[in-house]
């Protein structure tokens, strides 16, 4: 009997995860493959087959599956006591948000995308305001249905980071605040290293090639996955058997191109590196979106952002642009990728001033979501927090308030996880230099050290616990921002001579 | 109260339409991105969305919504009285034929599969014999579950052909092996054209940029459209906006490419060419694989094989291929890649002893299907049906009865239509010629007037009735081997001095 249970409710668990995966390879497709006619036939069939995921996600029938299999839980391993666990939690979820809540979200989102790309044509906030209100009261919604102890914000932070609170990360993010913005400037008083060299023509072939070489060195299997271009690089598809990366290449900036196929090769690795056996199933996934970027983040900036890194590929590089890089020794390419600045843009910031980006909107959101903030006073709200935090007053709203996507897809609540990616990731390097000489194998280019490391005490955990107890767990500690900082201090106390 | 009952009949046809487009895309990417390690799950996720789409398909409320337009049918207009007759087909077939038989037969045609890519390693015809048996045996019942007047290969052919009946293609095929079997006997008494310089190295890049300058001038739109490589050239993809080919590229033989690009343009042309307001509908489709065909056909063979387009492409083609292509004048290449021959293969056949490999398989499906041959009789009936009508006795069962993959899948009633195609292609051409002068716009690469013609009179027309309807409305005659006839007669007539 418990098998017959355990067997109804696996098979509702592949299929929504075969949906999902469906799912992955139609987005997957669409911002690299699909001819600009083809994407409002594309719109309507993710539409379609997203109805049918949710319409299966809560049909009762499976909620009954799930209580089955969960009264037998003793009899379970961890494995399948986490997908029970998943099961329920996500299609709880799902049946808390009205039907009709879900399609005012969708409708409201798709209008104010649409107004967002006109506000930023027509540098008029106003023209975005009316329809980001309606965005952020219908969010509010969404929370209070979802449910929370009073803190709307914990309702949607659930999406992205599970288990996850405003209790823990307010105080958290503040601590880091506290250090980080007195760090950055004194960073800043220090002279900037010379980076004109990375701004040369390089040619698109050529950057293609190296970036595949990376990738081919990091350990990406590309018996299980593919690299393409799009717009903005992502890692997605279908899933751990059949990972899609993308890169951009830009012609005039050498950097954008390598970090971004290191940074997705992080996320790729990750993803191939799930369990078979958690195959189909919620718990064969990262448990949030901040443990995700923990493994991107650490290859990107870790690895890769670093002297010995460039020890070992700046040969390579040359090889392929050997005008370009003359006389560019590892050192000064590390100080060259590495160098900070007040920046206006979020996505082109160096790691010592990006979570400062990060903190001004964590800010915001937790405002607007406690109803302390009202969406007509976010333009000045944005440039009083630049000022303070990242030293730098945008010029416009477009530059300012109207920078992000985000907000106008409803997307509130993401932004933290970025910075808890940091966090993590320099949290996991202290852990991991106590088995592993790090800069010893990224020198001689052993990678395949490192992501054992990460395979075993990461990705083979999936998602059997949430982040902070995953991470917990492997460090022994509990979260905080302090191997962040002693992260930067160290690497800026060398490469800026502080 | 009409306009709700049409709501809920279009709500769920456009539903099922949605979900064959990420079909549609899921096959394509299989064929051309899926690295080898995602086929296992991406198999998975296919027969979980083909599993939904059944399901949905045989649901007693579809059912119910279209016997409520039915009932209505006075008030509607052509197009619409054809998307309920067609959704009314497809739901009665599906339902006809039990979940097991469907399940037995999906299993099956896998281990199949299997053992005929096992049995032509062997050379062992008795590895596959029994699981095609089996295959027959399931395909039998699947007639008979489907229905039909006593003609079992009826109900199989509609799967394909709708409206065709073995009564009416008995006769038709029969005809056109009379009159071919003596016009390739006497074709073959000629001189053969030299095609060595064919067969000379002609790089892939070049051949890639000689097959999208093709694609261009046809009038492939690539707005809505790609053109990618796989082993097997195919059409497909997400649908009439984006409409996915493949070609595939021999580095020492310059016709594959160009011909495959050019047979799939024709594909791709006439799916691009489905009305708007008839997409995300059974009848936004063409009405036939023989229509399909006959839109391949006419491109690769009436336009592309003709000495008129080779005074317009080889220009062209010199210019990428000086060397190569040196000397030759269009007639040549034209006889060249015409030149007939008797040889063991269907897919490498010319265009007149083409149909004939196709007649074989033919007579033996039908003799199957009746019951008056026996699997296990196959590879001497085949031998012998080739010796008598193509002319040629394979050298082995590789060579010979396992030559196909059809069988194995369970496709049986599928190559007649091939045939089909090259006959209405045919007839559309004669037809055509009372109004434009073919060879004139082909030999000044005006392609628009023959797509203008084939989008009013065919495209346009969808599947709004049957192939035949279509080509008889067309045409003016019913369908016969003659305007086939004429067309080889002409153009060998000229190119071997018949």
């Amino acid at each position: 009997m418990a098998g017959t249970a355990w067997d109804v409710f696996e098979q509702r668990m592949h299929e929504l995860a075969d949906i999902g995966s469906a799912l992955g390879l139609l987005g997957w497709d669409q911002q690299t493959m699909t001819p600009p006619k083809g994407h409002g036939p594309r719109g309507q069939v993710v539409s379609t087959l997203s109805a049918i995921y949710h319409e299966r996600l809560v049909d009762p029938r499976y909620g009954e599956a799930i209580e089955q299999v969960a009264a037998d839980e003793a009899s379970l391993d961890d494995a399948r006591r986490a997908m029970v666990r998943l099961a329920r939690h996500d299609r709880d979820r799902a049946t808390r948000v009205p039907t009709d809540l879900v399609r005012a979200l969708a409708e409201q989102t798709s209008r104010t995308h649409q107004a967002w790309e006109a506000a930023r044509h027509a540098s008029d906030y106003s023209i975005y305001r009316p329809e980001l209100e309606q965005v952020v009261a219908l969010t509010r919604q969404k929370a209070d249905a979802l449910g929370h102890d009073g803190e709307r914000y914990d309702a949607l932070l659930e999406d992205y980071e599970p288990g996850m609170r405003v209790a823990r990360l307010e105080p958290l993010l503040g601590g880091l605040r506290d250090a980080l913005v007195p760090f950055v400037g004194r960073l800043l008083e220090r002279p900037a290293p010379d980076d004109a060299f990375l701004h040369l023509a390089y040619p698109d072939a050529d950057q293609w090639t190296f970036s595949l070489e990376l990738l081919h060195a990091l350990g990406f299997d590309f018996e299980a996955g593919r690299q393409d271009r799009s717009t903005h690089p992502f890692t997605g598809g279908p899933g751990p058997l059949d990972v899609r990366l993308t890169t951009r290449i830009f012609p005039d900036f050498f950097p954008s191109c390598v970090f971004s196929t290191i940074h997705e090769a992080g996320h790729g690795l990750y993803e191939q590196g799930m369990p078979p056996a958690l195959q189909r199933t919620p718990a064969g996934q990262a448990p949030s979106l901040g443990a995700h970027e923990s493994q991107s983040r650490f290859w990107e900036n870790v690895v890769g952002r670093s002297t010995p890194f460039w020890e070992w590929a700046l040969p390579r590089a040359q090889a392929l642009f050997p005008t370009q890089l003359a006389g560019v020794d590892p050192a000064r390419m590390a100080a060259a990728v590495c160098k900070v600045q007040r920046s206006p843009i979020r996505v082109e910031a160096d790691e010592a001033t990006y979570n400062l980006h990060i903190l001004v909107r964590f800010e915001l959101e937790l405002a607007l979501l406690r109803d302390e903030l009202a969406v007509a006073d976010l333009p000045g709200a944005w440039r009083e927090r630049y000022v303070e935090i990242v030293g730098y007053e945008p010029k416009d709203d477009v530059e300012g308030v109207m920078q992000d996507i985000h907000w106008s897809g409803g997307s509130i609540g993401y932004f933290p996880t970025y910075t808890l990616g940091n966090l993590y990731a320099a949290a996991l390097a202290e852990r991991m230099a106590d088995d592993l000489d790090i800069a010893a194998h990224v020198r001689a280019g052993e990678f395949a050290p490192i992501l054992a490391w990460l395979r075993r005490e990461v990705h083979a955990k999936a998602h059997l616990q949430t982040a902070e107890e995953l991470m917990h767990g492997i460090t022994g500690r509990p979260l905080g921002h302090d191997a962040f900082m002693r992260y930067l201090e160290g690497k800026y106390g060398e490469l800026y001579g502080l």
